[in-house]
């Protein structure tokens, strides 16, 4: 236990240390259950699993899961399967957790950005009764020491009842230092010029009354396969570069490029490698989570700083990172997501705000989330803060999707998360609408010119002929503006020879 | 001329007086220009109306019109009615300009809150050719003082190569110092606690070579009706004050409320009163515009401080606010927008944001701006970063419209300004739904139940569990969410029966 020992300094919690089966007993029906992590890593682990088992053994356990963020398929999919989450608040990671949602046997409330945290404490969901936290180990006074996420940890903590520490092994001391935690108050939030500038706490704090259970894990996380290189992310990402370029020219920006966000996913890691690639350098990454590309660019000696709230590595770059973290701490820091993701910072830092979506439409708005208007995919989580509060905001996306059938061009979004008020920028493999400045009429035929595939240009120009001729500010056919989305739904395409 | 020394105090700009005519040669064909004020006060008369007369006589010049809030019938109407504005760029105010928007001959670019002054600064909009800003005075180094707005004038100012000042010789000197003009930057906005504490200047800062002209103007704001005191008004504020109650029961609120915005207009001040006549008291206001309710609730010794943009006061108030102008400089202050409006500030005082809005929908979605998806009204305006913002995000209105055969509530919006995750209160006459916490099944029965008139729930009854046996997460008939509007475009009316 020599190694426990300097994991678990402070001498009580010690004491408290259990198997994962025994603090799967510490959950009751009906509990809300707040905890720590994103889709590959950060997320307790062997708590859940047990959590799991003994609810696919036992029955009558049904929890409401609380995190802003995805969570790994383990934790949703497993607990989805054993019939234990009655809502699930926040995002959704795991597959099977959405279809149960889908075919509406889970309630779903999708969590506004940063703000979730904050509405939590203030009661909005009532009261927390367990917060499950991934961790390296405690502070001699008791404090949790986060592992490779800090995320909305702090305010689940603060809210929760009670709280188990899930140590995970596998995840070295030296991480500690990494973390910045500090909580959004009444006061101004004290970042200026420099994030990585701590302005809080390396550990999450709390009370040690409170941690009800430690439990020792040395479970892995979830493998990320390493995505291949890709055509669409070069072509996103040359239309950025160009138009970065132009801005600069323009005199809008200067070099080095102010700090960029982008959103998660293998084609927000192609873009960023190709935008890595460019003469561009002295980047600075406001980020959710800290990708492979990321690391790679620092590896490269481009990046000045990178702040996020999580890391999100594949195992390659995860040993890389764990070999030299010493010097990885020089240029990185992670904080909460009230703080990364707050109104305040992201226009204080001037955050080029890059994000995908699933469907985008001739006045400008942005469909993150739900597939047809119904069809839940993940929520809208951090798009939300970057789109609204962002220096550009900027959305990407391929112009269609199954093998051509769907157009991501469509005359309106079957679902709203961002307004025309809030998109900037329009970026396809085909062209970067700049919206900014034109007003509806031109905005459409502007998407439609930079961003819509050939094979949807015509009905989309005709659709806007017949648009612009009815009286009115916005162009729009109120008997046909579903009408590309009724078209896929009975004949599997929205073409229309097909 | 001795008093025109006491409100001209910088010599070289003495020099620059001249006829509001003499102003209006300054303007040339294809500029872009930028305007102080609100609809009722605070805006250039003088000189745009003698643009309006130019314009009229010579033709040839039409410009694009900045200002982030809407303006006076006199400078909108006027200059739309010559063929003299372009593109409007903000919000809109006269009747016959949004006319002239809504047939498609004059060009019209929502604002986006808060943000337009600023991306406007950095060059989005092209470069702004003139500032006209209505003053009282100019400070011994050629600054300005501002009239009864402070709006976005300090950008404007900023941006423009040239001013115009405009001098409302009915407006005291003793305005001076109501006034607090700070320029969002780099830094921590340093508003903490209590707002009233200054934290910039009392006037617009200028480099007084840009002033190209001063024309004195004695031509009084357009007076405002006071309304009648409103059934309506009362409902709606009753259904307010019992939340605010329930929320102090569960404690998540306490007295004295946090800081309450609440959108202009006549329904906002009638619900204002109810709310100022309840028990409630130490009121704090963070608003748009100072209004007549306002005014009367200090009088009653019932607010501790109000923090507002802009006077917009009926002369009857007026009087009474400038007999007093010492007493109501103690407890007031007037900022610009992006400070106000600021999400920094919103979060950090904590504010109850209320607006009104045209449509909700069962999703919880609003539509503040167009009718029927197309005809522009006012604009979406502060709406936009109150909603996103506020401690709550509260939006009202009656739940019908032209006697009945409009109804408020519809399956869904037919534009969405505010999305679901920026919806938290929805009030009407009938009730309130909290929407808080609910998934969207739970939140469209919700919206039904306490929102929706008599005459249309069982129609939207019917339409949601009709939706509610298709799979999603979100219960919507794709062929039908749009067929209230469509039947009121047929027949007049969304009833079926009608």
């Amino acid at each position: 236990m020599g190694d426990i020992g300097e994991r678990i300094r402070h001498r009580v919690s010690l004491g408290k240390i259990m198997t994962a089966e025994e603090a799967a007993l510490l959950f009751r029906d009906g509990m809300l259950v707040a905890t720590s992590g994103n889709p590959l890593m950060g997320y307790p682990k062997a708590t859940f699993l047990a959590l799991s088992e003994r609810i696919k053994k036992q029955g009558g356990i049904r929890i409401d899961l609380l995190c802003a963020g995805p969570l790994g398929s383990e934790v949703e999919d497993l607990l989805a399967d054993a019939g234990g989450i009655r809502t699930r608040i926040g995002a959704i990671g795991g597959e099977r957790l959405r279809a149960a949602i889908n075919r509406g046997e889970v309630k779903f409330i999708e969590g506004k950005g940063a703000q979730l945290p904050l509405q939590v404490k203030r009661g909005w969901y009532g009261p927390v009764d367990m917060a499950v936290i991934e961790a390296i180990g405690l502070t001699r006074e008791g404090h949790i020491i986060p592992s490779t996420a800090v995320y909305d940890s702090p305010e689940w903590i603060d809210a929760a009842s009670q709280v188990i520490v899930e140590i995970n092994l596998n995840r070295p001391m030296a991480l500690e230092g990494l973390h910045d935690v500090y909580q959004k108050g009444g006061d101004p939030i004290p970042i200026v010029g420099n994030p990585l500038k701590r302005i809080g706490v390396p550990y999450f704090q709390v009370n040690p009354e409170k941690i009800k259970g430690v439990v020792l894990s040395d479970r892995g996380d979830k493998p990320s396969g390493e995505p291949k290189p890709d055509r669409m992310g070069v072509l996103l990402g040359q239309h950025l570069l160009d138009f970065f370029k132009k801005e600069i020219a323009a005199g809008r920006l200067s070099e080095p490029l102010p700090p960029i966000e982008l959103g998660v996913g293998d084609l927000a890691g192609h873009v960023m490698r190709k935008i890595g690639a460019s003469d561009f350098t002295h980047f600075r990454f406001h980020l959710p989570a800290i990708t492979d590309p990321v690391l790679e660019l620092v590896e490269a000696g481009k990046v000045d700083w990178v702040s996020g709230m999580a890391l999100r590595l594949s195992p390659e770059a995860w040993g890389r990172f764990q070999a030299n973290l010493d010097r990885y701490k020089q240029c990185m820091v992670l904080r909460p997501v009230t703080i990364c993701n707050s109104p305040e910072i992201i226009q204080r830092l001037g955050v080029i705000g890059i994000n995908g979506c699933l469907e985008m439409d001739l006045q400008g708005q942005v469909n993150s989330s739900h597939v047809l208007g119904a069809k839940i995919l993940t929520g809208i989580a951090g798009s939300y803060d970057f789109s609204r509060n962002g220096l550009y905001s900027i959305f990407i996306g391929p112009s269609t999707a199954k093998g051509g059938k769907i157009s991501a061009i469509v005359p309106m979004v079957s679902h709203v998360d961002h307004t025309e008020h809030d998109v900037d920028i329009l970026v396809t493999e085909q062209g970067l609408a700049d919206l900014r400045g034109l007003d509806p009429r031109e905005r459409a035929r502007e998407i439609i010119r930079q961003c819509a595939h050939p094979d949807y240009r015509e009905m989309l120009s005709d659709y806007l002929a017949r648009a612009e001729k009815e009286p009115g500010h916005i162009p729009v056919l109120p008997k046909e503006s579903g009408s590309f989305h009724l078209r896929l739904t009975r004949s599997g395409s929205m073409k229309k020879s097909e």
